[in-house]
Order: C-alpha cells, then sequence, then structure tokens
C-alpha cells in the first residue's frame, strides 16, 4: 500500500509533547501521564465518542468544542490515571480549565482545544497538577518520533505497551502520511471502549469529508473489537488533518479519496488488532468470523456474542478445543437458525458440519490454538450475512489486573 | 411460612436414585452421574426449558414426551458428565433409546419418561453405559433424605455441593409438601443455564395448571441470576405433583393456590441463590437491584448488563468498591437516563447522588464487600420500572476452572 521507506514518517504539521504530572503516581519514579498534541496552526478535526448514556466530563467538552470550532483545532490534550467521570458539576469545570489553560498558552481559543482523559471513574480530576504542568509541555512539542512515542506512552493505562500505526498514500501526485495511537486495554467494546485513538495526517480535507471517513474506518475496526463487552464513558478517536504535505483537499468519488479510505482504515485496523492482542490479561487474538447469517447485522451481532462469552474466552485461555461453547453462544444470540446446518471452524479445523461433530485430532487443534492468534469461524447456513470481530481470551491475569484496580 | 418440623419433608409419592454408570469417571472411584426421580403411578408434570437456538436432544425428547403424554410422566432420568448436545442424530437416537430402556424397566410408556443431560457438548453419549445402569438403578428407588441427597449429587458437574430447597404449606386443610434439587455452576443466565432443577411435591394440579405456576415462579428466579451470561443448550426446570397428599386438586384463584404459588416460589428461589453463590470459582452473591429506570423491562435489562459486567465482577472479587464501573455498566445498557440524577449503592452505603460522588470511608465499604452476600443498587431516576438481578463476582478460579474443561 505505501514505500517502505515513507511508512514510519509523521505526518507534517503536528508537534507531540509527554510529561509526568503526578496524576498516575506521586513520587519520583512516576510514569508519564499527560500527553499533548500541537498543530502549527488549525487544523481540520473529526472525533467519535462512546454510546455510553454516561459520558465523562472531557468527551462532553470535546464534542462541543469541536461543533464550536466547525471542527479546527489546534491542540489534544490527554491525561491518564483519572477519567474525569461521574465528576459532577466539578468534572465539567475541570475539563473546561484544562481546555482554557492551553488554549493561553497557544493563544488560540478555547474551543480549539480537544481534551481526553482515561482512568479511575469517580475521583476529582487533579486538573491543577495538568494546569500546572501545561506551560512546560506546551513548549516541548518535537516532531521525531521520539516525541510521538513519548505521547503514545503518556496514554497508556493498563496497556503494558504503546500502539502505532503508520500508512501514507498518494493524493494528486502528492504523498500524505498517516500516523496513529491509542491505549486501550479493558473495558473495550465496540461502540467505544476505554479507548483513546489518535490519528494525524498531512493530507488535506475539510471536517465534514475527515468526519465521514473517520466513521466509515471506525465500524469495521475500532467497533469490531471487544475485550471485555464493557463500553466507557470516556471513549474518544480523533483524526486531525493538517494539509501540510501539500496535496490537493480530499473530496468525493476521487481514486485519491479510496487510497486515503485505505490507508486510514489500516491505521485504524492495526490500532484495534493491537488493542485487542493488548487486552487486559490477553495471551491471544481471537478472530470470531461469522458467516451464513440472515444479515451482516445478524451475523455481527452472532460474533459479538461468541466474543464476549467468558465460557468461550477462558476456553482460549487454555488453548482448549471446547467448540460446543461457540455453538451454544451463537444459538443464545436471538438469532435464529437451524442448527442441523450449522457448520464451525475452530483453528481452521472444521469440527461441526450439518451439526454433526467431527472428529479431529485434538491435540493438533490445541497446538494450533497456543499461537497468538486463532480464528474461529461459524456458518449458520441461514443466509448470506457477514461479520467478523476480533477479541481476547480471558486469563487469570484479567482478574488480577481487575479486582484491585482501585483500592 | 411453613412450620419447621415439616419443612424437610420428602413430598409423598416419589422416589429417588442415583448410581455411577462411568460417564464423569471411569475407574474404581468413580462419581455419581445418573439419577432417577420415579413417581409411584403417572403424576402431572410442567417443564421450562433453555431458550437457545441449539438444544441439546435430551430438551427435545423431553418436551416431545410433555407434548404426547399431555404433562402425565412416570420418571425424570438424568445423566452429568455428557450434555448430549452436537451430537446430531446419533445424539437423538441416544435419548430416545435411553428414555424407552427406563420405560420397559417401570412398565410404562416411553413418552411418560422425562430425561436431561448435562456436561460436555459434541461427544457422543456413552448410551450403553447408562442403559445398562437402568435395570439396577430401578430398583434401587427410595424415599428418604439420603436418596434424594444421592440424586441431588449426581446431577452435579463443577458444583462444589449440592443444592436443595424445601417448603410446605397448606391446601384445603391439608398439608402439601415441595422438595427441590438443582444443579448450576457455569453457563448460567436468565433464561435457563446449564442448569437443571427438578421439584416435587404432594400436591394436586393439573399439568396446565402447574406449568402456569412454573412459569410464574421462574421469571423471577431461575430467570433472574446470571454467572457468566452465558445460556446452555440443556437447561430445564420440571415441577412434579403427585396429588398423594390427599388435599384438593388446585384452582385458580384461590388462597390455597397464593400459598402454593408462595411456597413454590421460596423452593425456586432458594435454588437460584444457591446456584449463583456456587458459581464457577464464586467467592460472593450479588445482589444487584435497579429502581427509577423507564419499565420494569428495562431495569431488569439495566441490571443484567451490570451483572454481567466482567468489569463490575472482578471488582467484586476484590471487594474493591469500585462503583464507577456499576454506573459505566448502566450507561451503555441502551436504556436513556440522565446521569445527573443517578444514585448509587454500594453495599448499602450511598457514594453518587445526582451524578455528583459522594465521600465515604472506603476501607469500611470494602470490609462490607468482603461479606458473603453484597448488594449493589442504582436510581436511574427517570421513572418507576424496579428489576432485581443476582450475580457473583468473577474469580481467579472461574478462569481456572473453564480454561481447561474439556482437555
Amino acid at each position: 500500500m505505501s514505500p517502505k521507506k515513507s511508512a514510519n514518517t509523521l505526518p507534517a504539521g503536528f508537534s507531540f509533547a509527554a510529561a509526568s504530572c503526578g496524576i498516575r503516581d506521586k513520587g519520583p519514579s512516576r510514569r508519564l501521564d499527560l500527553g499533548l498534541i500541537m498543530a502549527d496552526r488549525p487544523v481540520a478535526a473529526a472525533g467519535v465518542f462512546t454510546t455510553n448514556q454516561v459520558k465523562a466530563a472531557p468527551v462532553l467538552v470535546s464534542a462541543e468544542h469541536l461543533a464550536a470550532s466547525k471542527g479546527r483545532v489546534r491542540a489534544v490534550v490527554v491525561n491518564s490515571g483519572n477519567a474525569n467521570c461521574a465528576t459532577g458539576a466539578r468534572g465539567m469545570k475541570d475539563a473546561r480549565s484544562t481546555a482554557a489553560a492551553l488554549a493561553r498558552e497557544l493563544g488560540c481559543s478555547a474551543r480549539e482545544i480537544l481534551i481526553c482523559s482515561t482512568g479511575v471513574i469517580g475521583v476529582p480530576l487533579p486538573a491543577g497538577r495538568i494546569i500546572g504542568a501545561l506551560p512546560q509541555i506546551a513548549k516541548a512539542g518535537g516532531t521525531n518520533a521520539e516525541s510521538f512515542d513519548g505521547f503514545s506512552r503518556a496514554i497508556m493505562t493498563t496497556d503494558t505497551r504503546p500502539k502505532q500505526a503508520w500508512a501514507s498514500c498518494r493524493v494528486g501526485g502528492k504523498t500524505v502520511h498517516l500516523a496513529g495511537c491509542a491505549k486501550g486495554a479493558g473495558m473495550i467494546h465496540p461502540h467505544m471502549a476505554t479507548m483513546l485513538a489518535f490519528i494525524v495526517t498531512d493530507a488535506a480535507a475539510s471536517p465534514a469529508w475527515l468526519s465521514r471517513a473517520l466513521r466509515r474506518a471506525v465500524a469495521g475496526t475500532f467497533n469490531s473489537i471487544t475485550v471485555d463487552g464493557d463500553t466507557s464513558t470516556n471513549d474518544t478517536v480523533f483524526l486531525l488533518a493538517s494539509g501540510a504535505s501539500g496535496a490537493p483537499s480530499l473530496g468525493s468519488g476521487s481514486a485519491d479519496e479510496r487510497r486515503f479510505e485505505k490507508a486510514l482504515e489500516k491505521v485504524c485496523q492495526e490500532l484495534a488488532l493491537q488493542i485487542v492482542a493488548d487486552g487486559e490479561g490477553a495471551g491471544r487474538l481471537v478472530q470470531v468470523e461469522v458467516r451464513g447469517a440472515p444479515s451482516d447485522d445478524a451475523a455481527k451481532h452472532v460474533a459479538e456474542t461468541i466474543a464476549n462469552s467468558p465460557l468461550v474466552k477462558t476456553a482460549f485461555a487454555g488453548a482448549d478445543p471446547n467448540w460446543g461453547r461457540v455453538l451454544a453462544a451463537a444459538g443464545r444470540a436471538g438469532v435464529a437458525f437451524n442448527p442441523s446446518r450449522v457448520r464451525v471452524w475452530l483453528a481452521d479445523q472444521l469440527v461441526l458440519r450439518k451439526g454433526q461433530p467431527l472428529p479431529f485430532d485434538e491435540m493438533d487443534v490445541h497446538r494450533r490454538m497456543l499461537e497468538p492468534k486463532v480464528n474461529v469461524a461459524i456458518d449458520l447456513g441461514a443466509g448470506r450475512g457477514r461479520g467478523r470481530v476480533w477479541t481476547c481470551d480471558l486469563t487469570v491475569e484479567y482478574i488480577r489486573i481487575n479486582a484491585s484496580y482501585r483500592t
């Protein structure tokens, strides 16, 4: 899709910074918990937010700012360690003060600032620490891989590693670059999770065009992954386009558009799969494919039901070829099918045909289920609908991480 | 509700037996895996079955027999260690042969036999072992507590203890008795789970009346528990009424009817809560109560979403007062509410009011969350709907049990 040499080039027009302001940890060896993306000038922006009824203050404020600025923004500020959610009026005030303080540093309007938070819910945001750190971090922006890497690390919570993806494509004879990073780990489910993703590009496009492209890319990528079925209150994907490549503005229906959309989808997909593979306690990535459903929507719903079944997920933790759980999960998804027409593949091995179990080499399938990526597929024999969802296994480590997150 | 002395009296007209026929284990010290309830003569029966699209052979055969016999049955035969599900035509033949063999032993018609199986899916049922054991077990029926206890143990899979419940009430001046037992553990979810429950009574009633009473009792009990959101392919609740108490037949609208229904609901509720408390790896029982929803259905749906959230359940495993997860789960249930009107109670401590977190003694709540039964409640401030669901915490032990069930 893109020439190898330019794959890891950061898009022009942006700088990145990270700092430790003492939200995640206090004390001397504290981790990065504040990240900043700055644009050299106002850039076109689009966002996709959590569908949770309970939306964190930064989500509400960012949505408000995107609308008020008509999708023209200067910076995104992100803190980890505190979600600023269920924090009432004070939480809204904290989010607004943070944005206003950064706007003062950058000499722009507060509505040109987007803001994200991730971490524990229901604890007041120590906004003073963020605001105190802003003057320094706002001057520390870098345009190299190290700066981008610092930002990618500052947004992590229980992630064990930063998640980045890169792409480039030709638009109007010029090369445009895309770079994305994300944090995920727990509370990951379609329609956003405690998932933050940031994609920057030096392509040129209107905010409306970007928004449409982002929504399309998210559907089959970020909205097709699940770690634990929980949807967070803070999930956000932002796409910022500086236009600094000098390429012409992306318009509808052109070959340029298709190339850019493909590059954008590649970045979203790579980030999404990295999020699942680094799901809390995850040992492996599981791809769940459903075919032969009455509709694509029904197929995706069955795939989600399988992907969220604790029994299916624990079987994958043990690389246990217990395909009966896949069938049972499909059967409770609320989609009608005739069990005697069903086929099931586990790690690409056909194990059930026309509702009849087939003999197979259990040790061989067990070995293939130990791989870092495992496929499971089911054909319901009830139509032409298809759907695909990615999840991870459910391990003892997930419980360890989540049983004592707060205390 | 019932005089203490008669609480543990088995209803007249039934006998119980158990045997080891080598399905769960082979070798000398094998566990009980075959259970039998026999009625002295044909008795009125009602059943409630799994709603899973994939129904095990014994579910299909039992439903067929109940219809063909117009709800008059002689016996229920149950095996553990194999679900006889996704076993194709052979599975149906195995279920039918088992019922036919027992009918020959008891000198009745095969349609007067009900049959249940629980255990692994997709492995052919060793029906020969069951059929070989039937002549002996059919002669071994006992009417004392030990026999009932043996039956209660024979139906267990990953259950750590048998589950029994008892009740009695006055009907037409006579005392009628109810006794129930159940197996549960994993795959427990509303609308049946790998849950089998058997309730016998010496009350007299028509099959139609019994069926109505059973459906009513199940709604707020067995259909209001969840261990892991998975609904099994084999779930069944049977209610058998011998009439041997000499009490008049139960009719609609009488005080007798209300007393019996109350006794039946008590038995169902006690069994349901025992199932959750003994959920796979469960450390504690969690009662999730939702108030202030737009409707009762909406309230129950929000309660189920909270009760099935892995993040909520792991927080309970660690007795972690992380109430933000309860709020976040409620917010993604698809029920509209205004977060600024919400109240949340954790272990009976109000922690969120009008969407604002309240200071509370975290160590005190943590200590109360260590109890064997913990309450969590949320008032959405969006109506008068109420719903209640019981679940258990999600522990490291759940993963250990389920990661290697089959291999």
